[in-house]
């Protein structure tokens, strides 16, 4: 009595799976065609298919009689510019369909519709607690894909941590600067994210067959754990530039301390010897044969004088 | 059935526009006399009429029986002064009229005005659900205006971006602190504008003809969208500046660094040098035919121990 | 049928205006001797009483049965010490009468006392609707009062950062710490009186003839405008201070890296000519009659080399 | 009829006083006997007492049904440690009894206390009104006494202050430090007495005779008035840091600008010196006359073309 | 008729205690055999036994029908990373029955499991109440617990303070840096703990024979008490760290001070000395027999003139 269909319109870039009377339509890059054919096939509101086009959205509820419409975004990071960039999920979700409208850069979402259209266990699985269930399998796996890009800011700045202490310090400035910006946009992702997936378990509730609070709730946990997550890093990002900062200034003050030193033991042999190197026949002990031994006598004695004074005044 | 009329009273920086029972009064730059117009034509109340050409005005609306009152700020970018200024926008609005008050440079405004008086077809579309629906579709296109302003921001902030990490810093810190600048003036508009478009939909429901909540939802969407990105512009320009101070302190040491190694190679040499200059006759190998030779030995020796001491000490 | 009285107590501080049945007693410089004056004329609670003298007041509203007592703090700019500071205004409301205490120091107030005091139809303009209005009209003009102060200090921020962006860097440190503090301490001073005028329209609603939520309304939007631009002016003045900063530092930056090209040119030839100031008569050349051509050369070398190397390595 | 008693159980640490039907008993220095004491002769829940002895208390109010609970912590004043630290006042208060447990560093209880031992007239003001009353009198005294402890602050800041632009600058960061220790302490101690002390009045209504809205009201105030006075220093304080560290920057830049001008116009100098130094005797003009002059006047334009070029580059 | 049974499971991590009808089930380091064991003997949801073994858990409160999951995360103080960080107490309280799941590293847990292994009177004592008491016994003493870890910090900050004034600097920037990501991390267990525990004692009041209120109330006040000493450790650590960097320009400041007076008063004396070291014979007072008082007086001269100039001018 299960009915699966698996049909792919050639013409769209929408690809739907159908078992008993639950249908997931999935487009990967939606244009005007697909929100044309939407239009033509389903009651939606044409500012929402709008809004599945335009780059500007918050994520958001707009509810309706028959049907919700869900704007998400999702981190993902993007290798080349090395940062993290919001991807956006529409979602239109009516009893008998599910509707995603995104990129294809979200992973989970692509090979949770692959499984699907192969497997017709993991069909039945998702199928088959109504539209409301198979979305909740959709976000959770997609949250769930949030904790390792967390996990790698969290190892990036254990080694710009690492770098800040030892020796290498060449980058650290621009790594402490690219993490506080993966960070800031993180926050930004998660932010309004945290507001629309806390309010989605009641608006939801219609489309599903069973109680799905607990499940809902397991989810708003992992969320509000990564953005948890997330302040903590911001905190220790600010940290670690201060920390970095105070090592500099440690660092310039070395030198200086180390120029001065030098400056404190070379400058008075110099002033010393040119003394002597004058043309002035009247210098003391200019003639006699210890008059080495008196001329570095003296440079030992100024030596010591300053190094003293200038330790005594803690200066060096 | 259709009455559709364009006025323009000479004497009065006023135009108005009628399509149906709906009249659109538009003055540029108000001043006394088109007040005191308003004041003998319509029945608002003095302060009102008052705050429409007072410059110290924050948006708001101000209900009464018959009409409201509303007050906007939207930013406009000031070319000369290089800055985002508010430009204000004061609104009567009745059941049969709508009247608009600004200083003309409000580019959006002024050209949905000119699209109305030539176009008979964008007339009806503007005027024909009543006075709420024309009001949304003025505030909605002057909140899009607001996204390029924004985006420009976003512009100049990788422009600076790059400046930092690159060798071109001359005018990096004038950059930042204009940006800064700009992006406080832009928060500040912003701010209580939120309020004032949340809170608009209900108040103005009586003017329309039509459900507006959707249109008036995805504007506050968008208006909410404009200060999280303002918000998120602000941290990162705070971060570019943290990370401009760290690289600037970098280069005071690499430069003290090199500073200390120059002295650190030239100043042994000229010590000797200077001793041996000294008019003594008793140096060591002063006469030797290797006297060079040993000079420029003891000077190598010298430092060679300096470099190695300072290397261990992790001080250059 | 109006009666207006025009009273001075010799004795004491106070002086009193009547209109019709409302009478305006206006006490400059307060003592114990006018609050046991108005202990006996009037059934006040001694902690007001207390309260009209002491100088830890907050701004408050204490309802009674037949009066208000009303605390304000205004801003006074003290030009001898620079810098705003608080000015108290108690206020005692009652249907009949309205008393104000203050120390004479608010402007706006004792001139509105003179106006009514001179001036039949100012009087009648004030007096005729009721204490609640008089009230509204002294605190309005208090509220506007502001405004010049405020705008003074935006004045006072733009010459700073002309100063900073220019070569008169003298006193711009001292400029910023000035400007904070006045800006803390207005902000300190506006923040209490927000929520005290807020709060002022449904309490004084029994003392006026005349719906006065619009003009409360009204002056609440001015305190608020008023703050918003206090909080602009504390970003700003924090942002300047950064920029400050960076400067200061990119200076320092630049005078180090003269120094170095300093020490680069002058310091090798220095050496070079120490060297062949050595009482040594093996140095190569040094009899040959291109001696100083030869000189000369090692030293351009060795200045070139040097410079070259340190360009290379972005260090000069 | 007023049967009034001093009692002073010689083995406890506890003194009592009563007057009409309310006894106040007061503990210094509490210790396990004593609240063995109080648990043998009051109804009193073993955690409260407790608490009395506990040091990781906060200030709370705690519900029963026939007294309350209160902790009340006040700051004092640590002359050696100098800092401002938390003193714990307990107190139960029941319809004919108050009891109050501290170790005797409050001065103000303990002379209140002692007034009302010996001053028949002093005891009958306390006592008269209710033990709601009386504790309404002792805190209201404890608030006041953090006046003094806040102006000292106030002064504090000050005299850093003048030191900061004054000459005097030994000790001004660990001057600075300690104020803000200080203020952080005091904002700790402030912060949760506010909630308990806004929210005391309601509670102790059935345990005094006459309505205290008003009095508490004040004292309410008072407390807000000293969290906004700890505010405001709080962020002085953070701009005296910030100011105190662009000072610096700033004489960090005029002493390397000075080394700068001394090195351009001495290495100038010794340089030439050098030169003319060499045992070179091919050097232009060595052995004319005018040799001097001309050596003087290479020096001079090789120091006046440095100074120019630099001046032009805004570097001196 | 009190049945007391000790029973240890030999194949699974899994210890179990009986008094009366209350069993306390104990399980160090759960693993996917003890969450069987739980599965088949309990009516518990799989999400929660999921949640027990999972890392990336918030702590919550999930309640159902029958019995309440609990996770709870405590500090522990990692010695090795020395960090604190936080381990997961999972439970699950039912009206008989109460298990504790966690991986051994909460001292305070396991002893009291201990003991009440050991001692049947500190059973009965912990038992007697019902499962509701137990649980409160158990995270009592955890929190308890997180007081000397708070305590610890305090005293690292003491000693960081200390050498902050001292001269022992080395490590200083590390230590605080350790401090501030302590405080951070410690922060972030203790936040969302907060909200646990001050919601928990109404959600288990029917697991309890006794009214709680009580002693939840005063675990609460431990828990804000403990987040009170970490928000004033957070700005204290915030202080020092600007204390530091004051200090450190500070002292770079006064060798740089330093070395602009060794150069004022060396280089002069250089390049007297270098001028007569010239081979030019027309130097004045070169061939008198006071030469050298001559050339000594003029470095005197310049020196002093140097010196007097730059005092000043408040350079030096």
């Amino acid at each position: 009595m299960t009915i699966s269909k698996v049909r792919k319109e050639e013409q769209l870039n929408l690809e739907s799976l159908t078992w008993g009377d639950l249908t997931w339509v999935n487009i990967e890059g939606p244009t005007e065609r697909e929100t044309e054919y939407l239009a033509q096939n389903y009651p939606f509101h044409p500012l929402d298919l709008d809004d599945c086009l335009s780059r500007i959205q918050r994520p958001k509820i707009d509810e309706y009689k028959d049907y919700l419409f869900l704007v998400f975004h999702f981190p993902v990071f993007n290798k080349e510019a090395r940062v993290t960039a919001p991807s956006q999920l529409s979602v239109f979700i009516g009893e008998k369909y599910l509707i995603t409208l995104h990129k294809g850069e979200l992973k989970p979402l692509v090979k949770l519709f692959r499984e699907c259209q192969i497997d017709e266990e993991s069909r039945q699985e998702n199928f088959s607690q109504g539209s409301g269930y198979l979305l909740y399998r959709i976000i959770d796996r997609l949250v769930d894909y949030c904790l390792p890009i967390l996990n790698k800011i969290g190892d990036n700045i254990e080694a710009v941590e690492d770098n800040i202490f030892s020796d290498r310090r060449r980058g650290t400035v621009k790594g402490i600067s690219i993490l506080r910006r993966d960070v800031i946009s993180f926050r930004r992702i998660i932010w309004p994210m945290r507001a629309v997936i806390g309010s989605l378990e009641p608006k939801i509730r219609h489309f599903t067959k069973m109680d799905m609070a607990v499940y809902f709730g397991d989810m708003v946990d992992h969320v509000d754990k990564i953005w948890d997550g997330l302040d903590e890093y911001k905190e220790v990002i600010e940290g670690l530039n201060d920390t970095y900062d105070s090592l500099a200034t440690n660092r310039t003050n070395e030198v200086m301390r180390l120029l001065t030193v030098i400056a404190t033991i070379l400058l008075p042999i110099t002033v010393v010897a040119s003394i002597y190197g004058m043309n002035i026949t009247t210098l003391p002990f200019l003639h006699s044969d210890y008059s080495l031994l008196f001329v570095l006598l003296i440079m030992l004695v100024i030596i010591g004088g300053m190094l003293y004074f200038f330790r005594r005044q803690h200066l060096i």
